[in-house]
Parts: structure tokens; C-alpha cells; sequence
């Protein structure tokens, strides 16, 4: 099997001023081709330490994928100690790399500096992956001293790193001929990880030997359990997994909602595309995300008909149309007020169905009756309302997407009752 | 110094399934107190891997903080490890830990299983770390065959590991007594990152040897640059690093917008808070992005009045009362129509400014005179309307995040060129 370790270099993934999200894109992209990822390690822009890091891994895996450090400023040093290690001392200058350059500074309006021409500067042994998306070149080695190992070389810039992907792949293809890994994914919501657990103890027993199951909890979109199998010859393990799945399936019933990367959005998104449905959203304390989540899904227009994001009384009353007494005899967090808005969205944009949220994210705003984490949601068609209430206990980020997971599954659930 | 280690355990980072986002987080934590992060590692629920990364760590750093593998299901493996790791094999039931499983459970309604009793089952020379979000406690080892390391194991769901890290923090500062590292962030929008470097190069050169400055793109919301100091006494560092930066924001001028974990959103919202004003969005492309970042600042209702998502040409006509006609000359993505959504939403709901934007996020619906990424931005005021435009070259997500961003720092703008 091709083990691979993934490098993100970057003071600012140590001390935490960004999230490195290249090593899951990575590690996706290399899985997808039957390439196991061992291990991820990040460190600083330190010349001995990524040097001496560097060292480790090539001894250690086959393959080694590095991102960051390639940037124009001075403390990209990535280069200087790949030449260094691949005792590759002489640097020229890529052409293919140069003339995007060119032309992406041109395209920005920006003159080309010598910074930037010096971003086309290579270890002379290296095969360069073109980057179309920016500046700096993709780097592929075959270190002399290291036989049998590859190592790659990436734009820390995620947008760019991504493209090179693609090329990353193709070649690691043609110099190996990775194993199987086969992985399926089962999406739900609706019931905590140790009932889960609980629940499917008995069959997780019965599960064949090389076989796994994961929990993937996520406090918000609920619990994500992945079967894998990791040997074997392809066709027979995808049907084994493919077969267990449908099993697991089956037992959990209408808390499954999707398969691999489906989400809440998108498997909405589906069924209206599907039945050729369309949505209208008022979102109070959820302040738009839901719209968002929405239309992050290409083609979404086709659905979606638009949403208010009524955040203040006056517009839940003014635009909304919700009754101004309901508001002060009920609350705006209230059922009598979910529900007015749900109507009112729908009529305003006349869309087969709505959905309407309005709840307290906090930090302020909760009472001993309607404490912080309360949200209620509710769904109207032609066939009705309907409303329903839960209290979350977290903080205003968390509350936000908890209530908004809780809403689309709520309208998820509509929609199947009614198909 | 104090060198430290993040160990994030967890077969769903090695797939790619999700993005770690703990290391981050704990890695600014640490930095807070003093403790530089020297590498962070990913790897799989694997005994061996887990026993072998951990052993090397042990002895090359001092601290070493590992989330994830403390779950209640069968994939969660790293308890038996440390047990094996620091020859500690008595287990025992934290009394504390225990009565908190039971609380959580009661409120959530489910049942205590064996499997949430068993999470409380801690090695006999821990000392636990409570934790009141989750069933998993945070447990802190001084392990008798490494001296003077510390190694701390914590939940690995991000809400939950978040409100260890006070206490951890507390236990490093109660062993060792951390030097200083400071660092001061200045955030730009506006311009291009080899621009900045040609630009700042000759005073980067200037800068005095102990001090570090570092860019750190992000192709949404601009570059931000950071100043580091790791040595020297507290107070000068603090004063040195105060000097530097405020010659590099006069250097910078008006595409600099804010400091250390200052967002477009947060200045925005600042500016208007201070000085009584409220805002009204109207999003066509962005689909609630814009509402939404607004909203996750606590205290938004003070200034926000509301948005619509005018997703489709209706709603823009019927809710935000842009002239059809406007639309069928120009265009939904133009001047014309961003100015007049900008004017309606602000008249509907009243508020002193108002942002629209309307644009093509992608992947269909551009032309050759109004391609892909084309965005119109469009501010009112009682000073009246302004508007600009910009063609981005991304894919829908990025596009919605640039239009996002682009969108607020014009609001910026003009927020500034008023007051």
C-alpha cells in the first residue's frame, strides 16, 4: 500500500491564525485514488525544522506531499530546503510558469516584479506542475537519494493548491498502482452518538473482520457513520459495503438522511428539484445562514425564490406581515410567531413551500422560560403549518448552525411525509 | 521556551472526512500563555501509530495536548494507549466525571448506557479535567518514565475541547512559567499580496532582527500582515511590536481595516455601533452570506434591521420594488439594479444604510460582457448611492465569500468617507 504523509507548512497554522483545511482536501483527493495518508504533520516556516521534518517522513513514507512556503515574500522558504535535501542546488526558471505569471499580473493590473518572475525559479530536477490559479508553480521530485519516493510540492493558497490536485493525482497513478480502499458513508440526524452506539452494538458485532465502522459526530449536523474496507479486490468490497450500508440503512429508518457528502441543504435541495417545488425562507435569529446553505448548491435559483432575514420586529411585521399582537402576546420566539412567519414568507414570494425560524442564539436575549437555545421552526404548504420547539444548549456560533440543521431536517421530514 | 505538541487523533482528519479545526484553536490558546506550538500531527485510531507518534513526541517536546479517540464507540482507542504509554494500567471511575455523564444524559433524554458509564474510567494517575459539555473527561498526566512533560488528553469534538483549554492552560502555567512571544496583526483588503511585498520590502528590510513579518493571504477577505517578537522582557517587546505596527498602518493607509481578529463584519459593525447607525442588506448572489456574517456578531440587533435575499427577479420587483423595467434594460447584475435595491431595502426597513449586491457567482450564468464573477455593489444613504463593480475569476464559493467581502470593505469605505 502507498502510505503518504502530508506537509502544511505555515507559522500561521502554529500559532493558529488559520485553519488548515489543505490537508483534508489532500488527504480526500489521495483516498480517492487508493492512497492511505498516515499522517499529517504542520510546522512553522523554520528552515532546520522543515528540513529535519522533511528528512523524517521521506524515510518513513512513500510519499510526501508539502503545501505552503512558496509564496513571493520573504519568509517562504519551502524551496531553498527541498533544493537543499534533493542536493538539487541549481535553479532556473520554469518558462510555461513564467508566461502565467505574466499574464496574471497582467489580469490584476499589477506590474511584475522581480518577486514575482523569481516564483518561476526551480530546483533544475524537478518536473513542474503548472498553477493557472496564481503565481507560484506545483513542484514534483523523485529525490536521488531516496529511491521509490515521491514528493510534491503545493501553493499553501487552497484555491491554487486545489487545481494542482488534479496533476498530483495523474502522476502518483502512473508511478504506482495504489491498492483499494473503499469507504461509504451514511448521513444522520436525530439521535446522540452513545444511543447510536447502543443501538447498533449488536450488529457493529457482526460486522466481518475487515471491515470498520466510524462515528463522525458533528454537533450540528448530526452523526455521520462510515463504513471501510481497506483490502481485497475492488468489486467484491464495494458490494460487501455497498450490502452492510443498505443494512445499516434499514435499521435506522428516517434519521438517515443522505449518503457520502450529501448535507441537510442538499438532499432538500433534491427532493424540491426532484418534485419541482419550490422554497421561500424567513429566518429571524438564524440571520440568513439557512438562505446561505441553500444557495451555496448550484442551480439552487431553480428552488429557491428568496428569503427575509427579519431580523428586527418591525421587519417580521412590516414585510412579513406577522400580526403585531402575536409578537406581544406570544413573543417573537414563539410557536404563534413561527408559524405567522412561515404563512408570510409563502405568500410574499408565493412558494410551494416555507420555512421560518426565529429563536435565541444568545448570548443575551434568554428568560427562564425561553432560555438562550431555544428555537422555534416551522414549515407551511398547502396542506398547513406545522411547528415544533427545541432547546440547544450552546453558544451563539454553535446555536446558529445547530438551529439551522434543525430546521432544514424538520423540512426534510415534511417533504418525504407528503411525497 | 516552552515547545509543544498537538497530537489530533482521529481516522476522519487521516480521510479528509472532516477539516481539524482543534489544533488551531488550542494552538492559540497556547500561543496566549507563551507556549510556542513547534509542529502539529494528524493520525489515525491505529494502537500502534497512536503509541509510536506519542512516544517520539514525548521525547522531543515538552507539552504535548492530544484531542480526539475518547468517544464512547469502538473506534476510540486512545485511553488504552496512554494507560500502555505511561505504564499506568489501573483504571478507575472519576466520581465527578461519572455524576456529570449522568446529568448530560438525563438531559438529553437518553438512557445511561455501559458505554457512557465507561467513558468516566480513567488511568489511576490522571487528574481529570471535568467536562460539563460532553461525557469524556479531559485528563493531564506527568508521566513517571518522561520527566518533566506534560501530556494532556482531550475530547476531540471542538465545543467540548474548547472549555478544557482554560484549565489546561491554567495547569501549564501552574508548571512552567512560559516566556514571552508577542504578535500584533494588521488586516488589509484592497491589495494584491506581491504588491504589498514590492511595496513594504524596503521597510521589512529595515525591521530590527528579532522581529518577524509575515503574510498570510486569504483570497476573501485580503492579506493580513503579523509582526512576531520571541524573545526579550514583556513590556519592551510589547512596545517595540505598538511602534512597528503603527508605522506599517501609515504606510498602509485606508486598505488597512483592522487589527488581530478584526473581520470586515466586526468593523463594520464598530462603526456603526459607535455612532448610532442602522443597516439594511439586500443580497441577490450572495444568497444571506452578508446578513449572516453580520448577524454572528453578538449585538447585531442593535444595528441591523434586516436583509432579503432577492434571489429570484420577482422578489427583487415585488418585495424590494426595483423597477421591472430596470431589470429588462440592464440587467438583474448591474448598476442600475444594485442601486435600486439598495435604495428599496433601505426605504423598507427604514435603516440609516443600506449594502446590495447583486452579481454571478457561478458555475452557469454569465455572458461575455458580464461573465462569471462579475459582482455590483451598490451603498445608500441620505447622502445618496453609490456603487462599484468587480469581476472575480473563482468558483461559486469563492465568488460568494469575494462578493461578501468586497461588499462590506465598500461599506467600509463609505462608512468612513462620512463620519
Amino acid at each position: 500500500m502507498v502510505e503518504a504523509c502530508i506537509c502544511t507548512i505555515g507559522d500561521e497554522i502554529l500559532i493558529g491564525q488559520i485553519v488548515d483545511s489543505n490537508s483534508a482536501y489532500i488527504a480526500r483527493e489521495l483516498n480517492g485514488i487508493g492512497v492511505k495518508v498516515n499522517s499529517i504533520i504542520s510546522i512553522g516556516d523554520d528552515f532546520e525544522l522543515i528540513f529535519e521534518t522533511l528528512k523524517e517522513t521521506l524515510q518513513k513514507y512513500n510519499l510526501i506531499i508539502i503545501t505552503g512556503g512558496l509564496g513571493p515574500t520573504k519568509d517562504d522558504i519551502t524551496k531553498k530546503v527541498i533544493s537543499l535535501l534533493t542536493g538539487d542546488l541549481e535553479m532556473v526558471y520554469d518558462t510555461v510558469q513564467l508566461d502565467l505569471i505574466e499574464k496574471i499580473c497582467l489580469r490584476r493590473g499589477i506590474a511584475l516584479s522581480g518577486l514575482n518572475r523569481d516564483q518561476a525559479l526551480v530546483p533544475i530536477s524537478c518536473t513542474v506542475l503548472p498553477n493557472y490559479r496564481g503565481t507560484a508553480p506545483g513542484m514534483f521530485f523523485k529525490p536521488k537519494e531516496y529511491p521509490n519516493k515521491l514528493l510534491f510540492s503545493l501553493p499553501g493558497v487552497p484555491y491554487e493548491m486545489e487545481a494542482l490536485m488534479e496533476s498530483v493525482c495523474n502522476t502518483i497513478l502512473k508511478e504506482y498502482k495504489p491498492e483499494n480502499i473503499f469507504h461509504k458513508t451514511i448521513a444522520t440526524y436525530g439521535m446522540a452518538e452513545s444511543s447510536l452506539a447502543d443501538y447498533l452494538d449488536k450488529w457493529e458485532s457482526s460486522l466481518p473482520h475487515d471491515v470498520k465502522l466510524a462515528y463522525l459526530p458533528n454537533p450540528a449536523t448530526g452523526i455521520k457513520l462510515r463504513l471501510s474496507i481497506y483490502s481485497g479486490e475492488k468489486e467484491s468490497s464495494v458490494k460487501k459495503v455497498e450490502i452492510l450500508s443498505a443494512e445499516l440503512k434499514e435499521l435506522l429508518g428516517e434519521i438517515v438522511y443522505g449518503e457520502g457528502s450529501d448535507t441537510l441543504e442538499s438532499v432538500v435541495y433534491d427532493i424540491l428539484k426532484d418534485k419541482k417545488l419550490t422554497l421561500s425562507i424567513a429566518e429571524s435569529c438564524t440571520g440568513g445562514r439557512i438562505s446561505g446553505m441553500i444557495t451555496s448548491i448550484p442551480g439552487s435559483s431553480e428552488i429557491f425564490m428568496g428569503g427575509v432575514v427579519a431580523y428586527s420586529n418591525n421587519s417580521k411585521i412590516d414585510i412579513l406581515g406577522v400580526n403585531g399582537e402575536t409578537i406581544e402576546q406570544f413573543g417573537a420566539v414563539s410557536r404563534e410567531c413561527a408559524e405567522e412567519m412561515a404563512s408570510g414568507i409563502r405568500n410574499l414570494l408565493n412558494s410551494d413551500y416555507s420555512l421560518a425560524v426565529t429563536g435565541i442564539t444568545g448570548p443575551s436575549g434568554g428568560t427562564p422560560n425561553k432560555p438562550t437555545g431555544t428555537v422555534w421552526v416551522a414549515v407551511s404548504s398547502k396542506k398547513g403549518v406545522i411547528s415544533e420547539s427545541i432547546i440547544f444548549a450552546g453558544d451563539r456560533e454553535r446555536n446558529t448552525v445547530r438551529f439551522a440543521s434543525f430546521a432544514l431536517n424538520k423540512l426534510r421530514l415534511e417533504l418525504k411525509k407528503h411525497l
